[in-house]
């Protein structure tokens, strides 16, 4: 598999709000997985979580995660980062959950009584497919 | 996280040819993701691979597996599936793949070359998010 940094079409692609996937491990050692936003955030993948999620508990054990994002014209072309998250951000004021909700919804986010944390991913490797 | 029998509604979703995702766990003990069809038979989620696969060799190691099911018109209600590979077996005649193939593009599977691999998840856990 490839090394980061990711080829520039790539990092294109990943600008764009598509369908994507993270993955987390479990205490276990199982994977775990559930639908995500994300936008490309200056050489990372940033997601946001309710501070509740499972998966932002899996990922301060460790940070290693997966995400696949989705073509959805096309979805059987995908993007696959695996890397590390290198930084949890306490989301205060929603500016994080906001910039998604835009990005994806065309307005802010709806629920402002929970609180969220926001996660930078570092890429590590990449794959593709199509 | 509900554990297995999944509702039927949940097993009517699953049965539509939706866009998914599935994650194995690396040897050094990280997830690794990518898209997959999958088809559902009889209590099994079915997935089919390139006998090359890195995914296929995962689970030949750790059996457990999380693959997230993604509608494609509102593809932030998805659905997961935590589980267990329960069964491998080679495709020897494509009928596996061509029948993923039939479910999502309408024809047989292309490529008549390269060895196949079918496996099949036995679901434990899911969550459903919408």
């Amino acid at each position: 598999m490839p090394r980061a940094p990711l080829p520039p079409e790539l990092v294109e692609f990943l600008k764009e709000p598509h369908a994507a996937v993270i993955a987390t491990v479990r205490s276990d050692g199982a994977p775990y997985t559930a639908a995500t936003w994300y936008d490309w955030d200056d050489g990372h993948l940033l997601v946001n979580m309710d501070f509740e999620r499972l998966r932002l508990s899996h990922m301060r054990r460790d940070p290693r995660v997966a995400v696949t994002v989705l073509d959805i014209e096309d979805w059987y072309h995908a993007v696959t980062v695996l890397g590390r998250v290198v930084a949890f951000r306490d989301d205060e004021a929603f500016a994080d959950i906001d910039r998604l909700s835009e990005r994806y919804r065309g307005g802010p986010y709806w629920n402002r009584e929970r609180k969220r944390v926001t996660a930078l991913i570092a890429p590590e490797r990449w794959h593709e497919h199509s």
